[in-house]
């Protein structure tokens, strides 16, 4: 399909909520939205939410409103969902396995096929119908399976450690747990940070501003 | 303590990401850093962090550097991460135990102390030295703990109902992990939205990116 360059990753990191607000017209029973009506549902503006989609050829005509299926499967097919990407998952503790067992991978473009731990307590436990399998095998596992992304779950130093053997093993892209900062020794594979703690602070900063403003 | 009007939220998202970075220096016993040495760390440009810095009114002098002690604590003022603020847990499932017993609540800010859930096969348990509460107990809680922040670790609907009973309550920060608008009803409570899912779609549009830019 055609690449999108130049696109920029603000508008990029509001095509999954574009994409869930038009699930949620389809699964309400709307065919027809206006960009006035999907920016009051969305808290931006329609002539943001129009420069945005025009960044990917427009979508449907002005004055007579989005198809809310077409414009569904669009962002689908942009985002690439529906590639089913074979991936895998290091690190099978406490957030990994709620990882693995909550996160609806097929619907995201995903596909987990195998899951590695170095736990011997963990090793050989079932987890969203896959055997947890020891870090040692992944080697012959990539091999034979092939994977292209992989979910890491583990410790930074970890990270650091398997990173550069993942690639090795044709992993392009990695959704990263960890704090470790791939990009900046691999500029080159995809990465999407979840950095909770991050995200933490960050309400620690709202929380503090807002109540500043009542004190002062 | 002073408060940063006007300061984009790109560069509060960057505060937690340079709180993290100075920590690992002083772990490893770097007492002075200049713009430059840590823009090569961090991967932004010397300029960007300057520019980030002076939103905050500077810190320190160029081309002696930053103190990096002072700098740390500095930032973990600006983000509030010394306020404790008491905090509570909807949503005790496989996600809310996860975030309850792996997050470091008390580092970032918080403190978490209630965990509320409505299912009787969790009612009881123990989690974080805490014990997970009916939901119905949930007023006479606040009433007495005065909690400050909630953490949503429940389904879309669940949020949208419990989100104004918790306005009420005196809840003004929601570390909210549902699908739920929460800002676009309540504009002036403080919100940070983790959607797992949207990061995964993200890096579903990466690798997809990459591979028709490989492909020609």
């Amino acid at each position: 399909m055609a690449r999108y360059e130049g696109v920029s990753n603000f508008v990029i990191r509001r095509l999954p909520r574009y994409y869930r607000f038009l699930g949620d017209l389809l699964k309400n029973g709307v065919d027809k939205i206006s960009s006035q009506g999907l920016s009051q549902r969305m808290g931006l503006t329609a002539s943001q939410i129009r420069q945005d989609f025009n960044c990917f050829g427009g979508f449907g005509q002005q004055g007579y409103g989005y198809n809310v299926q077409q414009l569904h499967s669009e962002i689908a097919r942009i985002l690439g969902l529906q590639a089913g990407r074979r991936t895998i998952l290091l690190g099978a503790g406490n957030l990994g396995s709620t990882i693995a067992t909550q996160m609806q991978f097929s619907e995201m473009g995903f596909s987990l096929v195998g899951i590695f731990d170095v736990s011997p307590a963990l090793i050989g436990r079932r987890l969203n119908n896959l055997t947890i399998q020891h870090i040692d095998t992944l080697r012959d596992f990539c091999a034979a399976e092939k994977p292209e992304a992989a979910v890491l779950c583990i410790p930074r130093s970890s990270a650091q450690e398997m990173v550069p053997q993942l690639i090795a093993l044709g992993i392009v892209g990695f959704w990263n747990f960890s704090h470790y900062d791939i990009a900046l020794d691999y500029p080159d594979v995809a990465v999407e940070n979840v950095h909770l703690g991050d995200s933490l602070m960050t309400l620690a900063y709202q929380i503090r501003e807002r109540a500043d403003e009542k004190d002062g």
